[in-house]
């Protein structure tokens, strides 16, 4: 019997296929149909389902489940997207759509629970009873596993962790909120703060003639011994940190897992992130934290899919 | 068959006995023996759930397991205490201790943990799928209940809530972290800050001629309109209100429950903790916040201890 994963998002849509010990087996890749009508998203990840399953030579009387992956907020009870900003679309039913179409139980989950649970039970953390992943990318998500379970919360709201507050005097925050860590800490939010810095300081410089700074521009710069970068990575890392802090104070987990296209310059990270968390923390617990970067890459969200699947219906 | 569950405090001992419902069925209370050797305590503490089987007519055969609660920090893992700093105790096999007199499995939480899986189960969180205690008093404690178990983390320390950081620009914090809630929101934290402002502001005022001034001193003032009491008071709401807001967001959980006796002004507290919480987090999930105040009173302890041996062993 086989289980499939589907990890759709904004802009790619990537679907694997699994047998009951969850070593993924196949998958395909493809870009996300356009516009806020998702029945083309719907139809795209259906047929990649079945282009799976003929792939194994295998019928759909041998699929036992589908875990799917999508960005947020959903309503997990219901089983459906509420909104995805990015995309403009809403209140999708997707458990309702693919149950209809394959006939077997479906579970939705947000992307970063998704991924924190992959790499909770099969990456990073495989083995250890307590992790709290963190993707920063654009943004910053995240996930708690604790005792093999995720934690969802009272309302699916749990481990949104790039809304933490790290500074309560902190301008605030689109969410609502203020002084989330994901205002310094993200990808976007780091390459912001350096174009700003650099309109200030006027011509020349490490970036010099850049249009777009990105935040691997910025990583770059500090490799290069940028000052305006170093600068402003250091002051993102100890943000970070300070979240890490809070959160190894709250949850005492075995393990941080880090993920997201900012984490790619681990060595950069790694020291500044945990020096200051230990910062913010019991002096009995600072010694435990334990930061680690995520190992699933690209599979990571159709790993999440099926092993939720797999052990949740 | 009968559960014992015993709450060792600095103070006062007590132990209760329940059936297999956990409905307490009898209590006693004695002054804990001072001094630094354990020894005087764990035979005081046996006594007591001796008598409590004797006075249900019942033998040593009709007890199913005991719980006990206990201030930490804890090696929860051995079943021992580390060391308790107000009393002296340190390396107690306590879990050992009573196996070996009673004969039965016996399981060693800290109190503030036992607390707060008393108010999930029994009290005021019974129904929830995910509850936060926090335990405002002389320190600040607490515990964390998700789906129905408690969250002890990697080493023990998940739900030390008393040090989550609320001013990551404030002061260093005993516990070797910084800008605690804690630090701000304790009893004697507040206590000590009108002292503080009331030694500036000169003689006179609501509190002239009080040697010592207590929380509940802090509490009348703000009931009497004395402007410098009501300062520190929503001052202090504030801080506790910015950790609520961050366990919210890291959380989720379907309430929040307070214990200590700084909870006992509970009208002057769920206000201001509410609306300071809201401020700290996504738009979605601040108007799910929800408050209430612990209902175990002076059983929480033992209620805890017995539904955890009950519900663990």
């Amino acid at each position: 019997m086989y289980w499939a994963g589907v990890d759709i998002g904004g802009t790619k849509i990537a679907a694997s296929i699994a047998a009951d010990d969850a070593v993924i087996l196949g998958t395909v890749r493809r870009a996300t149909p356009p516009g806020a009508d998702f029945s083309p998203v719907f139809e795209a990840a259906a047929a990649m389902v079945g282009e799976l399953l003929a792939a194994r030579g295998a019928t759909l009387k041998e699929l036992s489940g589908i875990g799917i992956s999508c960005p947020g907020p959903l309503d997990l009870a219901a089983g459906s997207i509420v909104q995805v900003a990015t995309t403009g679309w809403r209140e999708v039913p997707v458990r309702r759509l693919f149950e209809e179409r394959f006939g077997v139980p479906v579970r939705l989950e947000n992307d970063a629970n998704a991924a924190a649970y992959a790499e909770a039970r099969a990456g990073a953390g495989r083995g250890c009873g307590t992790v709290v992943y963190l993707t920063v990318s654009t943004g910053i998500g995240g996930g708690i596993c604790a005792g093999g379970r995720l934690l969802e919360g009272a309302h699916g709201f749990a481990g949104e962790l790039g809304h933490v507050t790290v500074d309560p005097d902190g301008p605030p925050c689109p969410c609502g909120g203020r002084g989330c860590v994901q205002l310094y800490a993200s990808g976007s939010s780091i390459a912001r703060r350096v174009r700003e810095l650099a309109a200030k300081a006027g011509p020349g410089g490490f970036l010099a003639g850049k249009k777009e700074v990105t935040a691997y521009d910025v990583e770059c710069g500090v490799r290069a011994g940028d000052q305006l970068c170093a600068g402003v990575w250091d002051a993102a890392m100890r943000k970070l940190g300070i979240a890490v802090g809070i959160l190894n104070q709250v949850l005492d987990p075995d393990l941080f897992v880090f993920g997201g296209g900012v984490s790619n310059a681990w060595d950069l990270m790694e020291g500044p992130v945990l020096a200051s968390a230990r910062r913010y923390c019991y002096t009995d617990t600072a010694h435990h934290i334990r930061l680690a970067r995520a190992q699933l890459g690209g599979l990571v969200g159709t790993t999440g899919a099926i092993l939720l699947a797999r052990d949740l219906l």
